[in-house]
């Protein structure tokens, strides 16, 4: 009976440290992507999205499958530094979904000189052999207090 | 050797088996709620939503939490059979998330008598002990073709 608490307990504290391990490992990677995009960079911030056809990105435009189609689009959103502005995000929720992949749910602001836009954003995460990627973004603007 | 080659293609026919059986009992899942709506019962649709404070719907207006809450947010922005009009959805993609998850992609048009109305929609729907149920909804409005 003691063996069996003292497994569990240590198997607790294996799922725990995997636990925010893979939300350390997440936040990192929105981490880079908000700090590639505040010095300008897209093709940096495009990293955080797994380079694949079967990526998917809804925007107030509709839908853009593929990560080129994707990062063309920001190209094309956002062509000028002054576009850009400075991003922030800020992480509501990350939960798992089985052993591979987490949903993401935040709110992201967009400083501009003149205007400031807001939006919530539900991803979807996988962890490839080369880190956690997003598989798919919903985002959308909304009028955040 | 055989006996290997035997078990796996028994595994694969009960993978195969299991993630259409998965599929459509989501295929289900979606179908109920549009025929319940299409009937005007938003307490039928709602029944597609796993029934706790968790349960999350990120639309037009911002995030709202929880089942009741949910509820109360569609009666409030369709309190009349003319405003519910005639939904329908379409699935672009049923993808599994583990074991117990799956994330689902579509379309949704809403044909009033003066407007049609479309968007996307992102769910991510949990496999629970009463069946597949949402447990997160990131529905945004688009102009679709």
């Amino acid at each position: 009976m003691f063996r069996f608490i003292q497994f569990n307990a240590i198997l607790l504290v294996i799922l725990i440290g995997c636990s925010s391990a893979q939300d350390n490992e997440i936040r990192d990677l929105l981490l880079m992507q908000q700090t590639a995009w505040n010095a300008g960079d897209i093709e940096s911030f495009m990293q955080g999205y797994l380079k694949s056809d079967s990526l998917r990105f809804v925007g107030s435009g509709g839908e853009v499958r593929g990560w080129h189609s994707t990062l063309e689009r920001y190209q094309q959103s956002y062509p000028t530094r002054e576009a850009m502005g400075t991003l922030s995000f800020e992480l509501h929720e990350i939960r798992p979904l089985g052993q591979k992949h987490a949903m993401i749910f935040g709110s992201y602001t967009l400083q501009r000189q003149m205007e400031r836009l807001t939006g919530l954003f539900t991803l979807i995460a996988m962890d490839t052999p080369n880190g956690w990627r997003i598989i798919h973004d919903h985002t959308s603007a909304v009028d955040l207090p």
